[in-house]
This record gives C-alpha cells, sequence and structure tokens, in this order.
C-alpha cells in the first residue's frame, strides 16, 4: 500500500507570492548531496557526476560574471552613445559616440579634443550652423525631443512587456533574498526589458542611476543560468545563495569594485549569506570586472567608473569639513527618503499613479527643459560626479579648473593652492543651481515606472556639495593662510587642499545617508582611488551621515521601499526590542475559536475536505488526539490538497469514508471498510515550537536565522497555537505603531 | 515570600572550561538595553546615560585600535633590535638598530647603505676585526649565543608566567569566540608575557612569525578593556562581539590590511558575527593600521609590511605558472598539516612534552647553527620575503637582482628580461637550501611552547619557490623568446616576467593551503599590492591551493589543532552530512536509565540536593509530573545550588522537607508545615526542544545559529532526552570515525 514512495509532483514546491521554507530547503539539498555522494562510489560515471556537481557552482558563477559583464559592457556603449544622440551625429559613422568620433577624426587638436568637424550638432546638419541664438533653439528642441522619445519608449516598454522592469530592483531582490517568491521578476523578459530600458532611461537624462538597475540585471541573469543546472533550478535555498553572489557581480560591474561589491552583497542584500558564497560571490564579482573591462566600454582600459588619484595628504583639521559633509549627506538622505516616500504613497493610492506614461513624460521635459541650459546638468550624471572627482592638473582645461596661474609649481609637479580664475565662479553658481535641481528633481524620479537607481544621483548631490565645499575652503587657505587653523600647515603656495577628494567625500557621504550602506560603501570608494589614505576621511563622513539620518529615521530608502510595498521582508539588522511573548503573537488569540488541527489516526478523507474548503491556512498541525493536544507532526496545505487528490484518482478505493493515518503503522482493518490512505511521508516530523513563554525577540530570532515560515507554540508539552512569518511581521509593525495590514503577502 | 526579586550573585554566570548560552547572554543584553532606553525618558542624566551607553562600544573599539596599534609598534621595533643585536652593536647608541645607526653615520655611501664605522660586529667589538675564519667564527658563535639566550628566556617567561601565552593563540580565540570560557587566556599576564616573548621568540631567528600571536595579543586588549565598560564586563555574548573585532585590529596591525583584517576575522575568527560588529571592527582596525603608521617602526611611513609595486602587467599564459605554485602551496598544507599535528600529537602522549625548554632549545639551536652560514636563512623572514617581493630596479644591488646589464631599457624606465648573473644563480642554490631548512624546521617549530605564527613562515616558504619559478621563467623567455607559449607577448627585450610577483602568488597558495583562507587571503595580499591588477593571479593560486589541500585533507591548521587539544568547537562552514537522527544521539540511550527530571511542584529540597549529588549533569528539565513527562522549563544545575545555599541561608524556615515549587503560583499550605521555596525565576521558560525525529542536521544547523547549549527531546509532546553541544561535537567526531573521547570539555 505504500504507493507513495516516488515523490507526487507538486510536492515541495511553492505557490507565487508565498514564503519558502528555508530549513526544508536546505535539507533537500543535503539529501540530493548524500545520494550523488554514495552513488559516487559505485560507478566512474556516477563519479563523474559527482564531481562535476561540485564545481557547478563555480561554473555558474563563471558563467553568470561573463554574463553580466558582457551586459554592463553593452549597455554602457550604448548608453553612451544614445547620450550623445541627443546632441549631435557622426558624420564619420553614426554608430560612433562623441568621443570616438572624434578620435578618430584628424582634424582636432589636443585643446580642443571634443571638437571636430565629424561631429555634427544638430543644429550643424538642420539649419547649417552652430552660432547664433536660432541654432541654440534648434538644439534645445532636439534635446528635448530626444529625452521625451527615449523616455516615452522606456516607460512604454516596461508597461507593455515587463512590469517587473521598473525601479531599481533592490527592494524586491532583498526580498526574494529573504525566502520570498515572485515569480517571472527575475525572469528573461524582465532581464531583456530592464536591459533595454536601461539604456533609455539613462540616455533621457532623467536624474537616475544604472547602477542599482545593473544588480537586478546581474541577478536575472544568475536566476536564468540557474535553470541549467539541476541542484540550483529545484533548489530555492540554493538558487537564492547564487543570486547573492549575481548581486556581487552586479555591483563589481557598477562601479569596477569586485570587493566592495561582495561586501554589498553581504551587508545590504543578503539574507541567509554562508561563507562558502563569499567565495564564490567574489569569483563571480571578479569574472564580471575583468569581463567589462576587456569590453573596455569607458575606452580607458580602466576598471572603474571614476577613477581618481589624488596627490595630497589631507591634514587632521580637515576632518571637520568632512564631518560637515557628512552631515550634510545625513540630512539629504533622511529628507530625500521621507519626501520621496511620502510622494510614492501619493502615487499609490491617488489617481497619480493610473497615468505612468504622463508622469514619466512631464518629469523628463522638465528635467530637458531645465537641464540644457546649464552645462552641468546637461552632461551626463556620472560625467559630472567624474569631473567633480577630478583633481585640477596643470593640462586640465574644464571651468573647474580655471585657477588663475602663477606658474609657481612648488616642488615636483604639485600645484600650489591657486586663486580661483572667472571660470571657477561662474562654475560655482552652475553647479548651486544643478544641486538644487538634483535634489528636486530626484525625489519625483525614483519610483516611476522606468528603470531607475539611486546610487548616481545621490553621490551626484553629494559630490557636488562637496566641491563647493571644497573649492571654499581652497580659497579660505589661499587668502588667509595665516589664520591659526591654517598656519600650521599650509603655507603659502602650498598645494593643501584638494577639492576632488571633498566631492568625493561628500559624494560618500550622501549615498550613505539614502542606503545606510557602511563599511561596503568605504570599500567602494577605497576601490575607485586605490588609496588607504583616504579612507579616514571617507569613513568619518560615512559614520556621521549615517548617525544623523539614523537620528532621523531608521529606514534606509530600500527597507522604506520595502514596507511601503508591502513586502515581507524580516530585517535582520533590526533588534525586537519589546517585551512581548510568544502567546501575545500567536494564533487563536484569546477569544478566537480553537487552533484548527488535524488528528493523526482519526480523520476521515471528508473531514480533511472540509476543514481545507473552510480554512484558508497553509499548514496544520496534527495532534495524537484532540484530548490530550500533543503534537505529532505539521502538514501543508499545498501538500494535502495533491496527496489526497492523487490518491483519490490513482489508488483504487480510496473515498471520501477513507481513514487518513499520519501514523507509521496503520493498525489492522476490519474486511469491508474502505482502504486508508497513509500520508506520513507527507507530514514534517520535526516542526519547530517554542513554548508560551517565549519571549518575541527570541521568537524573532529563531525565524531570522533558521529561515522558518511557522512556529508552532505550546504550553507544558501541549500544543496551544501558531505563530507564523506574517504573524511576526505584523506584530513587528504593530509595536513600530505601524498599520499591521501593511503586510500584503503571506 | 517573593524574597528572590534581586538576582542572586553567581546566578547567570558561568564556570571555567564551560559553553555559554548564546541565547540567555542577547536576552539578557536586550533586557539591560530595554532598561535603559525606558529610563532615559525619565531624566537627563539617564538619558546622558542612554546616549553614552550607545557610544560605548565606538570608545571601545577606537581604545582597542590605539591599544593593539601601539603594542604593535613596540613589538616591531624592539624586534628589529634585538634581531640585529645577534650580528653587532651600534657604538653610537646601543639603542639603535643597524639601520637607523647607519642613518645617523655621516661615513655612509648609498652603495653601501649597510655598512657604516658606528655599527660593530661582534668580532670587531671582541677581536677587533671583522675579516678572516676566527673573525667569522667569534660571530657565528655570538650569533648563536644571542639567540639561545633569547629563545631560553622566552620559554622560561611563559613557562613560569603565562602558559597560555604560547603558540599562535588562533585555535583557542576561535574556540572561544565560538562560545567557550577560557578564563585567564585572554587576561593581562598573558597579554605582559605574550608581548614580551613575541619579541623574544621573533628574535631568536626561529621559524615562526608574529602575526599569529599579535591577534591574540589585540584580543587580550580587546579583553581587558572590556572590563572598563559595564555593557561588556557582564555579557559574555557582547564580549564576544569586542573580541571578533579586536582580532580584526590584530590582522590589520600585522599586515597593515584593515579590510583583510576585518574579512579574515569574519571568514576565519569569529562565529558570531552581527553586521554591526562588521562596521566596528572596520573601524577598529582602521584605527589600528594608523595608530601602527603614525608611531612608523619600519621608518617608511608606509602602512603595510610588504610594500610592492609591480610595473609590468601579467600575460594570460602566466595563469599556468601561477596554478603550478597554487599545487604546490596545497601540497606543502595539506604536507605541513598532517607533519605538524603527528609531531604535536607526539608532544602530547610521550616524555617529549615535558621539556619544553630543552625542546626550544634544541630547535633554536638547530635552527641557528644552520640558518647563520646562509645569508637569506641568516637575516629575518619578513626580510626575506619583502626582498624575494621585490622586483628589481636598475639600482638594486642585492643579489638577486644581479642580471647582467646590457643597458638596453626598452621605454621609458622598463627593465627589459636580462640574462641572469653570477649573482642571481648563488641566491637562487641558496634559496633552494633555505626552502629545505624552512620546510623542515617550521614543522616542529609550531606548537612550541613560545608564541609563534605561522603566516610568516608559510609565506616565506612559498615565496622562496615563487622566486625560483619566477627566475626560472624569466631566464627561460629570455632565452627561448621564440618558443610557440612566448612569442606571440614575449620580444626581444621586453620586459615580460616579474619574477616578485610569481613570490607574491607563491605566498600566498602556500599561506592559502595551511589556513584555508580565501577572500581574506586575497584582500590581505590585494592591500600590499594595492593594484586590482593582479587579484586575477592571487586567486587562481589561492583556488587551486584550496581545492589541493582539501583533497588532501579537510581541515585548516588552526581547526586541527583545535582538534588536537580537544576543545568543543562547533565548526560552522562544514556541512553535517549524515542521515542521523535526534533520537540517535540524545540521552539516555536506549539501555541507560530514565532521564534525571525535576517535577514542577512535588520535589522537597532534600530530593532535589540527593539528585545534585547523585549527578553530574549541569542542567536539568522541570516537567509537570513525572507520569506526563510534559515540559515546563529547564534549569541549570549551577542556578540551582547558588539559589538552595542561599534560601537555606537566608530566608527562614527552608529546610531539607521544604517543597521546591517551579510553579507560578504554590498552592495554599496547611500550618506547621516548612515554608516552600520558589525557584520560577531561575527557571528557563523558554528552553530548546525538537522532536526525537528531527534529522540530527538540522540539530546540528540549530545549535551553530542559535548558539545553544542543550536542547530536549520529545516525541508526541512528551518529554524523552536531551542533547547538549558535547553531544553534538561527539557525534560528529564518531560519524567522522575519530574518537568520540576526544572532546575534553562541557
Amino acid at each position: 500500500m505504500d504507493f507513495l514512495e516516488e515523490p507526487i509532483p507538486g510536492v515541495g514546491t511553492y505557490d507565487d507570492f508565498n514564503t519558502i521554507d528555508w530549513v526544508r530547503e536546505k535539507s533537500r539539498d543535503r539529501d540530493r548531496h548524500r545520494e550523488i555522494t554514495n552513488k559516487s562510489k559505485e560507478s566512474t560515471w556516477a563519479l563523474i557526476h559527482s564531481v562535476s556537481d561540485a564545481f557547478s557552482g563555480w561554473l555558474l558563477m563563471l558563467l553568470i560574471g561573463l554574463l553580466s559583464g558582457s551586459l554592463a559592457g553593452l549597455i554602457d556603449i550604448s548608453a553612451h552613445w544614445m547620450t550623445d544622440l541627443k546632441e549631435g551625429i557622426c558624420t564619420g559613422g553614426f554608430w560612433f559616440n562623441h568621443e570616438h568620433c572624434c578620435w578618430n577624426s584628424k582634424h582636432v587638436t589636443f585643446e580642443d579634443r571634443d571638437k571636430c568637424p565629424e561631429w555634427n550638432s544638430w543644429s550643424q546638419l538642420i539649419i547649417s550652423t552652430d552660432q547664433g541664438a536660432f541654432a541654440y533653439i534648434v538644439n534645445y528642441f532636439m534635446y528635448v525631443l530626444w529625452a521625451l522619445l527615449f523616455a516615452f519608449l522606456a516607460v512604454s516598454l516596461v508597461k507593455a512587456f515587463a512590469p517587473y522592469a521598473c525601479g531599481s530592483g533592490i527592494p524586491e531582490i532583498k526580498t526574494i533574498l529573504s525566502g520570498f517568491i515572485i515569480r517571472g521578476y527575475l525572469g528573461k523578459w524582465t532581464l531583456v526589458i530592464k536591459t533595454i530600458t536601461l539604456v533609455l532611461a539613462v540616455s533621457s537624462g532623467l536624474s537616475l542611476g544604472k547602477e542599482g538597475p545593473l544588480v537586478h540585471v546581474a541577478c536575472c541573469c544568475g536566476n536564468i543560468l540557474c535553470h541549467c543546472f539541476n541542484k540550483y533550478r529545484k533548489n530555492e535555498a540554493k538558487r537564492r545563495e547564487v543570486l547573492s553572489a549575481a548581486a556581487a557581480a552586479g555591483v563589481s560591474v557598477a562601479f569596477g569594485a569586485p570587493i566592495g561589491g561582495v561586501l554589498f552583497s553581504l551587508e545590504e542584500v543578503s539574507y541567509y549569506f554562508p561563507l562558502k558564497t563569499l567565495w564564490r560571490s567574489f569569483f563571480a564579482a571578479l569574472v564580471a570586472a575583468f569581463t567589462l573591462r576587456s569590453i573596455n566600454p569607458f575606452g580607458n582600459s580602466r576598471l572603474v567608473l571614476f577613477y581618481v588619484e589624488f596627490h595630497t595628504p589631507w591634514h587632521l583639521f580637515e576632518l571637520v569639513p568632512f564631518i560637515v559633509l557628512g552631515i550634510f549627506g545625513g540630512l539629504w538622505g533622511a529628507l530625500f527618503i521621507r519626501t520621496n516616500i511620502a510622494w510614492c504613497r501619493k502615487r499609490k493610492t491617488t489617481q497619480l499613479g493610473k497615468y505612468p506614461v504622463v508622469e514619466v513624460l512631464i518629469v523628463t521635459a522638465i528635467t530637458a527643459i531645465l537641464a540644457f541650459p546649464n552645462e552641468y546638468t546637461r552632461m551626463s550624471t556620472s560625467e559630472l560626479i567624474s569631473e567633480l572627482f577630478n583633481d585640477c592638473g596643470l593640462l586640465d582645461s574644464s571651468k573647474l579648473c580655471d585657477y588663475e596661474n602663477h606658474f609657481n609649481t612648488s616642488k615636483g609637479g604639485e600645484l600650489p593652492d591657486r586663486p580661483a580664475g572667472n571660470g571657477v565662479y561662474s562654475a560655482m553658481w552652475q553647479l548651486a543651481l544643478t544641486l538644487i535641481l538634483k535634489i528636486v528633481i530626484t525625489i519625483f524620479t525614483f519610483g516611476m515606472k522606468i528603470p531607475s537607481g539611486l546610487f548616481i544621483p545621490s553621490m551626484a548631490v553629494g559630490a557636488i556639495a562637496g566641491r563647493l565645499l571644497g573649492v571654499g575652503m581652497e580659497q579660505l587657505a589661499y587668502y588667509h593662510h595665516d589664520w591659526g587653523i591654517f598656519n600650521s600647515w599650509c603655507s603659502q603656495g602650498a598645494d593643501c587642499i584638494t577639492p576632488g577628494l571633498y566631492a568625493m567625500v561628500g559624494a560618500a557621504a550622501c549615498l550613505g545617508g539614502v542606503t545606510r550602506m557602511t563599511v561596503s560603501l568605504v570599500v567602494i570608494m577605497f576601490e575607485l582611488t586605490g588609496g588607504l589614505e583616504y579612507i579616514v576621511p571617507l569613513m568619518a563622513a560615512a559614520m556621521t551621515s549615517k548617525w544623523v539620518a539614523d537620528a532621523l529615521g531608521r529606514e534606509g530608502i530600500y527597507d522604506a521601499h520595502i514596507r511601503l510595498n508591502g513586502y515581507p521582508f524580516l530585517e535582520a539588522k533590526e533588534e525586537f526590542a519589546h517585551k512581548t511573548l510568544a502567546m501575545d503573537v500567536m494564533k487563536p488569540r484569546r477569544n478566537d475559536p480553537l487552533l484548527t488541527v488535524l488528528t493523526q489516526d482519526s480523520m476521515t478523507v471528508e473531514d480533511v475536505e472540509t476543514i481545507i474548503s473552510e480554512t484558508t491556512y497553509s499548514g496544520f498541525p496534527v495532534v495524537v488526539s484532540r484530548e490530550s493536544q500533543r503534537l505529532v507532526g505539521f502538514v501543508l496545505r499545498r501538500d494535502l490538497i495533491i496527496s489526497i487528490e492523487n490518491a483519490r484518482k490513482k489508488q483504487d478505493g480510496v473515498v471520501s469514508t477513507s481513514i487518513i493515518y499520519f501514523t507509521e503503522h496503520s493498525p489492522p482493518m476490519p474486511p469491508y471498510t474502505p482502504p486508508t490512505l497513509k500520508l506520513r511521508n507527507i507530514l514534517d516530523l520535526s516542526p519547530f515550537t517554542v513554548t508560551d513563554l517565549t519571549p518575541m525577540e527570541i521568537v524573532v530570532d529563531i525565524f531570522r536565522k533558521l529561515g522558518l515560515r511557522q512556529c508552532l507554540v505550546t504550553h507544558n508539552g501541549r500544543l496551544l497555537g501558531i505563530i507564523t512569518k506574517k504573524d511576526v511581521l505584523k506584530h513587528i509593525a504593530q509595536m513600530a505603531n505601524q498599520d499591521p495590514d501593511s503586510i500584503l503577502f503571506n
């Protein structure tokens, strides 16, 4: 009668928008592994299978690295080209961007690298001139037109083909990694549409970055590649290990910072991160970074997005302005999160959310119209950051480096602090305007129905603020080097202050304020500069920024969006600080009807089917008898339904009056009774239990660390109730004075 | 009668060589935190207290960084001076080491930096000449004499004052961090003696390093500084968070690699590492590194121990020799672990272990006698590594850089591959001898009763092997640049191969083979070179080395020593792969007498005292009644003894016939019965339970992740048995075919 030896298809899988049971998934993987290891002693073929199984993880990492690195390169190149398309086109070959166009030109001097006859602005093409007000208007018009076209394409594609492709994706990935199922979120359609629309969104000139979405793209790659390996396809826990590594690869290609990427995945994204995964993630991140470098999208064979090299050490006193930048970053982070969440809530609850295309077009139009007249808003945000980080050399021709040159270089190539020229002053004004625009427009941009990352806009805000402060300090030090605070370390004609470093510190502070990253932030920044020298300023700013922002609101932007969307995410970093007990949280509550249980050897198929149809619980405890309430095990609703259906179909004679046995042996039955149904194999014989007096802080800890879905509550050995992950989340929300019904899913 | 509101002193503490209960400690910290937060609303003073409590962690980190950085600086400077003392003394001031002595000299040329009249070798001082065979013998004799003196002092001090100061300390720190108590292991005597004897041991020229012991020193600092803060002094779990950070600071000062240090702590040492600790560890590591730098023990204001800068990129084909080095590293690691453990076991079990002083003196004598004639063994091991890592420049005068100079530098300062001169050939021979000596002598050195680290000797072995291979490859490429494997990328007169890089890769491979570090190893090495360029070779070698070594033996050297010493360490990285159940592991076994339990309301003080005196269990489950076996809670032996003693002393009338109540309310007693003893407050009302059919893999996971000490086993709601951490460890040892009684402690 033990017809259920072979697993029934469907038993052990999950429905969409459900939480996985980590313990069960990990057990299944260990069973699989054990089986392969045992078999491997039998034949050579099985041995090869076992070895290939062991190495499949590494192969998968290699493939993820290669694929996400290539996609990142592709995105970089296309975004670069399309951004330039807004300004003009290359007649030497329309597929060249501005820089490549002029590289290939023979008519170009070093000073005017950007101007070559092959590159034609739209006014040159249309009205054959680049001068005058009319040409300016033509260029302005074309710029806005292209921006609108790109944005329209992006939002339409997202809306039509892959609604999951919008946003940065990091809040959802965090939720998925914590053990939630969102089918299609990391699917191939999402990958294709996100890649295309990301390029369009970035090129449209909106205040958004491609770094966050790149993490989503890399995770899609990871998820899709998992399908090639049995080990990962069938196991939700193992697949999440791969996704953690893919997230690391995503950040690695976004910034060219493999170590920072791994730490980002560890600190910010991942939930369950065994050390084995750390090593593999590092491998994937490294492969991705080197794939990107060999594609060489920036044309400078640099690994990193913003390569900077500073020459001057910093002085201890400078920690004061760095901490000021930290405070600014923290304030901005807290302000941004609050206003952005308020705006997103408005979008969710009012008519606004029904017209995503119109919303995107309006924001794009406003951004483009305000951006074009100011060169710092017109250029792409990553170019802007790159320029702000830059330490002015002797040959730099940009406005930001337009100092009055006294040609008295202090020693060996070092440039002393110099008075600012007109260019610097006008750049300051333009940067201040840019700062205001970026601050305001980013609030409305993040959360629209297009792929949009936050890293770059946050860094831009910080970098502008930092550069402004840095130039201010530099001029102060130049004109007042006799002041007490300067004269000990900054004599006349010395190079004391590096405004580029201030920009970098500011960028770190703002990014930290928004995302509340800590170690990974500092390491990413360290990988950009490559010098341990500058870690202390970065750390000081990041620490201050986090403290200030935390004081004004505990959540980072990703957690805030998770809560806004009601995802069932159990935060691993926050301690549960209230003194409630398991009995306060469990179902049934004091006045509720009794807990629905099954008995191990006295219920008929019909009884069970009635219970299934009358309740919506996803699982039922099985007890010895209703009187004793002694717990035997736990059975999942889905498994129960599938098994009964299957038994009715296949097994002769199982009818509604058949008795279901969860015991090991069913007693001998008198003749002419209907055959019994044995379901011990779908019974979880090791359900987790806690006593009713267990403090909730320990229960929360158990849920987090073991990745439980539910936990049974006993009192003196008798079953009393059940706590699900949803109950825990609702309780946490309630304790934080939030609406417990904002947790939407199971 | 509720006289036990105030906690009795002693309740909630642990005996020496016992395992802590992480859940209880963390609960206690949360209670403390909750109390402070609640009070903070009452008065300004309480608010200040609350804020200072929140920041005390950061202050502690700062102090740990400062103290361990200073100690590391002190150790570096003294070790340097004493190492040079073996060769001679500075007449310009005996406190100068060789290098400083000649820096202050006016009679010194750039080529002969090392020779100045102020520095006198012992033969110059004693027989007034430095030439001839007799002077050589005098110097030889003095060298051996000083080495023996240092070693004798080191081993005597360790033996007399702090036996815990010997070895590297990392296995014990791992065990302590996993929740074990070894009183005095991180105490002030250990700190003082370890610092002094570490200098002596390093100076004696034995084949050992100071990096591992520096971790121990930093952890001692952390532990001692914890005593200044209530929050950390009284809580074993919180203190372990601090120790994790201190370990990071230790590695950070050892290599000047703060990020690598944090990752080392995370990957190798720590057990429970919340993300909050990651950030704090990073801070401590950074402060320590910068404190060390400001002391500037190497006199070059470099942060790192081995600063290297390579100029030539590597070629894809070179991955082949790098992987060969990886294989060598893995083989050496596995061989070293096996032989070293065998030798240490012999020391433990035979007469050998009874004469530690003699053993140290013999090994020192052999090392010194064999080392003096060969300049590469005579110099300190870290100097040797530094020289091997070095890329030969034009001005390098060392033998390793004695190439035949053709003076046709290829382009801009780059040196092409050149044929090796006589110096290089003789250096190769000497290095080969050094390699053999190091390989053999290190096996006998590690584990002696003096402070001894493994990092430096392992790296030296790898660096020598790497340099030998590197020079070989270089000569091959020079003489056979027309070979197919070379001609595509290595034309004549080009600088293709950097032997220093090979040395570095070899060092990483050997270190990886011995310690099985992965990410932290690569990051430490990356921080030494500072270029992402060379991560790929390092990673290839580290991966190969780990695979090869793992294939020959699963354990790293630290885990092997933990097992050798029988520490109760539950490895977090290894999966438990066997299909046993909780009922196979729990006590009592099938034929044992029943589980010793207390009942909640029917036992007298005398009954309980009998049970305590007749058994040695560290805790007892409390049940409703012996018949029902329904579990109420768990009480610890230590708490029970203290409470009963205390009640007998203080509470009037508690006598042997008093009934102990673990219930919430004791029933009204008839008059003239002895007063009852209420002990509910020492009862753990939320003991962890699993069912008897729970797979052991899940039980092991629970023990690991929650840091349990014991777990109760039930069957259908009835108490059946108990599993302690020791049972789990014994079971794991048994399953791995090891002697389960090798687990010594509770």
